[in-house]
């Protein structure tokens, strides 16, 4: 069984927030092996939080435990969710941060309720520390998911509206949208090199239109333009990105999260 | 025996640094697991530091060893010390960045002279990698803390003044002070919980005074206030935190670290 | 054989290319461990990261395997290289970022093709997670460095110009220039303790010159100048620094990584 338990938060790494909680699983699995996916999600965006847990745990191996801690409603009345999918465990506030996950991958959810294994006491403000860390911590020892709580089906479960583009046929496009821009200014989407390849013939040129830019044609690598042109490509996580060659997309085209960014065929 | 050492420093990421201290513990202790506690502590901020690593020792396990390199006499005379508390080690500069852990827990103190353990050549600039780390490795594998140096007293110990906050019973106040905004804006005070608890029957509403900002009352959860409001609550860590309701209470009040805060009972 | 990987890459932390780089590496080999060495090299920075990894391989466990991803040419016909030096091994682009190991160090290296060790598909965009850090991982777990591809002589490898400071004797001067500014404002320069000894006799005070400033000897300890003064030092890297005690040098001095440093002796 697999001792590997990710972190992803919107907590950044100022505060020692991740590191206390990294000591509450090794208080209890000395073995467990710790890894950050990402501490940066800005705070409380949901959407972004999913489509990065959505596309990353792939890359780990199966049985790994997925710690999500994105959880605008702390201490209120939202429920916390242990899912199995894909092979994997994720815990989460069930506020849709693992929308992707369960959209594709959904075999059985659980109501993280056992206080038995929770911390105690538990604050009302970190449950991130109180609650997931040390569940998470007892599952990598060997817990069954079943023990955590009640199970849940599917349709239980809180899903983000509109967390995928939209492929509309008949009208030739898919609209997405822009969901950040990371270190080097290029842009993320959320418009998938599936929805693509199903919209778009091998022998047609697409344009693709963000804000003011209409960028005509899709490239396999940066430097297939010159520096300082943008171009679009199926970014390493198999989602549209936009991106300027050494350059930033984000400075180009002024874009931010939430703009939509649309592909078209059959344009005169 | 634990082999985990936590590391707290104002390093930053930027640099090489952290890295390099890890290279050196994983050299003389291949098993040891290192945590990062934080490394986001503003240059030489000794009280946000000594309140942090005050705050957080707890949640590891029972032996764990803490690092902590606030150093700003580094290359001078000031003394390295390794100090046992609360079934814990921690090595750190003689500068007050371990007055919590000191004042509340002491068990016994060395001197950290014995330059067998330490690397060869020890740099001026940088005895957190030269000094505590292979230290620090060698206790993660066995060495007894005695053969460090020599025993100090509790008394030979640098402690900062007014590091906790004032309680005057018979003018109904605590005064304490902002430490640290942390990511979202949230203002960490040093009024613990045990104090609030002290000071406020459990009938009273207290006044919480901040700036221009007069907080009636403490609540136990963000959402228990309409978004963009100000609140009093117990943070995660067990200390007083003035906060806005999806918002940034630094941003509202104004408040800096060093500005004093208020708890008020029996006022008109 | 050690299983510690190091990661140095100009990703930032912002995004989660480093965490999934690591569960690449954990999926194939669960008993590395792995260590960040540095993620905030400027975007493409191949003299900073050069530099840095020279400065600081020496601290980790003789079998260490340096994975170095600040990769411009990614995509295009740019080389991926093993390089075997000090007893290390250091897998990167073949595009400089490996210049001081190569230069003092070299001891055999390999090209990167052999595919059967790369994920499947490999990404145009990220070759540090669909190449390097499989075949990384795979080193660990005790593959030989010929399996990877041909061997390469030291003279095809690619090396960066006037990656170090140049020494004129019989002008007396050494002319370096910064090579980055650290957290906390102390200016890097490509400057070595050993150039240093070589030009400045013992009884001699030299001149060091950036922008306008003249700094005139060099100290053991910052504190050794007051507060708000410049100094010169020879920093723990073993290089040559420019800081101000307490304060910025970067600050004071107004000076940009690329802007040269000038240590003079005989100077009226």
């Amino acid at each position: 069984m697999s001792k590997i338990i990710t972190l992803t938060t919107d907590f950044g790494l100022a505060d020692e927030y991740v590191g206390v909680m990294k000591g509450v699983i090794l208080n209890i699995a000395p073995a467990a092996v710790i890894v950050d996916l990402c501490h940066a999600v800005d705070r409380h965006n949901l959407r972004y939080a999913a489509w990065l847990v959505g596309a990353s745990w792939r890359y780990f191996p199966n049985g790994t435990i997925h710690l999500v801690v994105v959880d605008p409603g702390v201490g209120g009345n939202r429920r916390l969710i242990l899912v199995r999918a894909g092979g994997h465990t994720f815990l989460a506030p069930d506020n849709g941060v693992l929308t992707p996950v369960i959209r594709d991958h959904f075999k059985a959810a659980f109501a993280v309720t056992n206080e038995e294994y929770f911390l105690n006491p538990v604050s009302s403000t970190f449950h991130g520390r109180d609650i997931l860390a040390p569940v998470a911590a007892r599952l990598a020892k060997g817990l069954a998911a079943t023990a955590v709580g009640e199970s849940l089906p599917r349709e239980a479960l809180a899903i983000l509206d509109h967390a995928g583009a939209r492929l509309v046929a008949d009208r030739g496009t898919i609209t997405g949208e822009i969901l950040a821009a990371d270190r080097f200014g290029n842009l993320l989407t959320n418009i998938s090199a599936e929805q693509i390849g199903a919209l778009v013939p091998a022998d047609v040129t697409p344009v693709i239109r963000l804000k003011a830019a209409a960028i005509h044609g899709m490239v396999d690598a940066y430097c297939r333009v010159p520096a300082g042109e943008p171009l679009a490509i199926i970014g390493s996580r198999g989602f549209l990105e936009i991106a300027v060659n050494q350059g930033s997309a984000a400075g180009f085209t002024g874009a931010r999260p939430g703009d939509p960014v649309v592909v078209c065929v059959g344009e005169a």
